[in-house]
C-alpha cells in the first residue's frame, strides 16, 4: 500500500521508478520510448514496465496509489491531452491521461516534463527550504518551471515557464519553435555546440570537429577545462544569455533560488560562476539582489521523483 | 459602516478615494505630497485629508472598514516598511504601514502601487473575466504587475513582477536602475520622448525641441497622428520592446490578457495596432496563441479602487 510511480515519458526514453510514501526511490528502470508506434503500444509498454518492476520489487499494482507523468509540451495538462509535442508527433490529440488510468486502474497526475523535474528539485532537491524558485533543464532545447509560493506555477492554458523561449537577443539566433533570439538558440547544450562549430576562430576544438565530425556541449566545456580561447568564448556567451534570462526572472516571479539541471551542468564551476558574474554584472543597482544560482542535486531522477511526488498530492 | 479607503501615494500626488462595500466610488481627491517634509507630516495630511473627504460624502472615520495603499517600490511590503523608494528619499525604513494604522485607528494593507492599480484592472476594470493577467504601467518608468490564478504574485521578498526592468536589449540603452538595455529605458512615456530628443533625422517634432525645448511622448504620438516619419520610428521602437515583453511575459506566466496603462496609452490604437503587429511578427508558431492585448480602462482611478479593493479582502 502506498507505492507512487513516477514516469517521465521522453520522445526517446520512458523512465519509470516506484517509491514509497516518503518519495524514497524503491526501484526504476528506463524503456526506449518507440515512439513511432503510436500511443496505444506506448501506453501498453508503460504498463508491462510497471507491472514488471513492480514484482521485481515485491509489489503488485494493488500497492500503487497513484501515478505521476510528465510529458514534454505544449499540451493541455488539466484536461489530460497531449496536443502536438514535437518528439511525440503520433500522439496528436492524445487524451493520454486517460488511456494510462483506464489501463491500470489508478488516478494518474500528468504535467510538463520540466515542470515534473522541477517539482522534483523543489520537494527533495536544490530548491529545498524556499518557497519561491525558478529551474531550467538545459538539455537539446531549454525547460523550465516556475514554483511560486510553494506551487508550481500553471498559466492560464497549462503552458507557463516555457522559458527557453524567452528572447535575449531580439532579431537574433533563428530558434526551432520559429522565434528568432530565443535563450535555447544560445545557451542549450547543442545550441552550445551549433555556436562553436560555426565558430571561424583558431581552436582545438576544430580538431575534434575534423575527427568526429561533430562538435557536442561536452567538447566545449572539457576544451575550456584546458585553456582553449574558442571554448571560452562560447562559454561565456551561454552563461551571458543564462545570466539575462536570471536577471528577467528576477523582476518577474522574484524566486529566491534558481536552478540549473540538464547535460550542460556536467560543465561544472566554470560555467556556473561565469553565470554568477554575467548577473551581478547585469543586475540592477536599486537594490542588494541575494537570489542564489545554483546547480540541481537530483540528475537525471528529478523527473520521476518529481512525477511520483505529484501523485502524491491527488493522492 | 463598510467604507473602504484607498490611497496612492506618489512621490508628487497623493490620490485618496472613498469607496461604498461594492468599491463603487463615493467620493475622491488629490493632494501634493509634499514628500520633503518627511513621513511624519504626510501622514498626517493623509489621515487629514480622509477626515474631509469622508466628511463631505456625510461619513466619519468610524465608517471605515480597513484601507489599502499603494506605494512605489522596492519595499518591504508585507512587513509594512519602505526601505528606500526613488521618488520619496525622506521616506528611508518608514514603518508606513504601522504609522498609518496608529493613526487612523484601522487596519492597513500595503502594496506596490503597480500591483495595486494591477489589482483594481483585475476586479473591476480590463482584466475582468480572465484568472491571468499581466499589466503594465507605462509613465516615467515602467511598473508592471502579474495575476496568477486570481492572485497577485508577491514573490520570494514582496519584489516580483519589477517588470519594467526586463533586459530587452543586453548591453543596450542605460536605465536609472543601473542596468543596461531595461525595457523602460526604450518605451516609458519618459524614455519613448528621449529617444525622439536623441534622434538625427529630420522632423516636425524638431520644431517642437526647439520651441519648447523639450518633446514628451504626447508630441511623439500627435505627431505620429499627422505622419510624421521620426515619430513613426520612435513609436515602432517603443512598439516593438513592449511586444518583445509581452512574448517573455507569455512564456513565463502565460496571462490570458495583456493590460497596457499609465499616460502613453494616449497615443490610442495606432500604438496598440502596433504591438499587436510586433508580437503576431515575433511569437513563436508551435502552437496558435490567443493572449488578449489591451488598454487599461480605469485609468488615473485604477490605484485606489484597488487599493480600496485589496483593504476589502482584508477585513
Amino acid at each position: 500500500m502506498g507505492i507512487f510511480v513516477g514516469i517521465d515519458l521522453g520522445g526517446t526514453n520512458i523512465k519509470i521508478g516506484c517509491f514509497d510514501s516518503e518519495i524514497k526511490l524503491i526501484c526504476k528502470t528506463s524503456v526506449p520510448t518507440e515512439a513511432e508506434m503510436g500511443p496505444k503500444v506506448v501506453i501498453e509498454r508503460i504498463a508491462e514496465t510497471i507491472g514488471k518492476l513492480l514484482r521485481e520489487g515485491g509489489f503488485s499494482i494493488k500497492d500503487v496509489a497513484a501515478v505521476g507523468l510528465g510529458c514534454p509540451g505544449p499540451a493541455r495538462y488539466r484536461e489530460g491531452i497531449i496536443e502536438s509535442a514535437t518528439n511525440l508527433p503520433k500522439f496528436k490529440d492524445t487524451p493520454i491521461r486517460q488511456m494510462l488510468e483506464d489501463k491500470l486502474g489508478k488516478p494518474v497526475v500528468f504535467e510538463n516534463d520540466a515542470n515534473v523535474a522541477c517539482w522534483g528539485e523543489y520537494v527533495l532537491g536544490a530548491g529545498m527550504g524556499v518557497k519561491d524558485m525558478v529551474f531550467f533543464t538545459l538539455g537539446t532545447g531549454i525547460g523550465g518551471g516556475i514554483i511560486s509560493g510553494g506551487k508550481l506555477l500553471a498559466g492560464s492554458g497549462d503552458n507557463a515557464a516555457e522559458l527557453g523561449h524567452i528572447i535575449v537577443y531580439p532579431d537574433g539566433r533563428r530558434c526551432n519553435c520559429g522565434q528568432r533570439g530565443c535563450v535555447e538558440a544560445y545557451a542549450s547544450a547543442s545550441n552550445t555546440a551549433k555556436r562553436a562549430i560555426e565558430a571561424g576562430a583558431e581552436s582545438s576544438l576544430k580538431k575534434v570537429l575534423k575527427e568526429k565530425g561533430k562538435i557536442t556541449s561536452r567538447d566545449v566545456y572539457e576544451h575550456l577545462k584546458r585553456g582553449d580561447g574558442l571554448a571560452k568564448e562560447i562559454t561565456d556567451g551561454t552563461a551571458k544569455a543564462l545570466a539575462i534570462l536570471c536577471v528577467n526572472m528576477l523582476h518577474t516571479t522574484e524566486p529566491k533560488r534558481i536552478v540549473f539541471a540538464g547535460g550542460m551542468i556536467a560543465a561544472g564551476d566554470i560555467l556556473l560562476d561565469r553565470i554568477r558574474d554575467y548577473f551581478n554584472e547585469q543586475i540592477w543597482s536599486l537594490k542588494k539582489e541575494t537570489v542564489e544560482i545554483c546547480f540541481a542535486t537530483l540528475g537525471e531522477d528529478a523527473g520521476i521523483i518529481g512525477a511520483a511526488a505529484l501523485a502524491k498530492q491527488i493522492s
